[in-house]
């Protein structure tokens, strides 16, 4: 656990959010600036930077990050209407926040490009 | 292997891409109707309809795909400014093909909500 991050913070219990949905290694939790009328975002407990820091030994832990996505998708019902799922990278993606995590989002049509 | 399946025709050779990289388990090819500057498409070989599918049995092949993923972006130019990463599901997403594909997408500032 890095005790600077948020994420980690709010994984710990030091910070509080409001949680949607967890498992054995993730937390999922709306994000508190939403960019949809869903829009919740998936974290592993364990500290990752972020996508580009995934390695084969995060494998069981990431197929558990879409588990608990699909989960979420289904209590917001968006299952059956669709939705899109987000990992930013990097400035020019306007990530803040140096722990993974995984948007889901949804509740309405969506335009192309992604921002 | 789906035979009416686009991406499964690609990854079998029996339709053309623009390749940009490859592993075991992964595909990575330029998207027809480019996005942003970069964008590319990293598909699993085997058939999985989309990330609603993912189980813990594609544990290694997902790992494998964010693996893929990276590689595109350090070929691209993108590791230092940053990317976007997104799986489609669903209409509200306006996915049209039934085959899992991470976007890679960067080579500008991007906004947000993602779409």
């Amino acid at each position: 656990m890095a005790t600077d991050c948020l994420f980690c913070r709010i994984v710990a219990g030091d910070l509080p959010c409001s949680e949607v949905a967890s498992s054995e290694n993730t937390l999922a939790f709306r994000d508190i600036n939403p960019a949809m009328p869903t829009h919740v975002l998936v974290v592993p407990k364990v500290h990752v930077p972020d996508a580009s820091h995934l390695r084969a030994e995060h494998a069981e832990m990431l197929a558990e990050l879409f588990e608990t996505a699909r989960q979420v998708a289904g209590q917001e019902d968006l299952a059956d209407r669709g939705y899109r799922l987000v990992f930013n990278v990097g400035a020019d993606s306007g990530n803040t926040i140096g722990h993974l995590h995984l948007h889901v989002l949804g509740g309405r049509t969506m335009g192309w490009p992604p921002g």
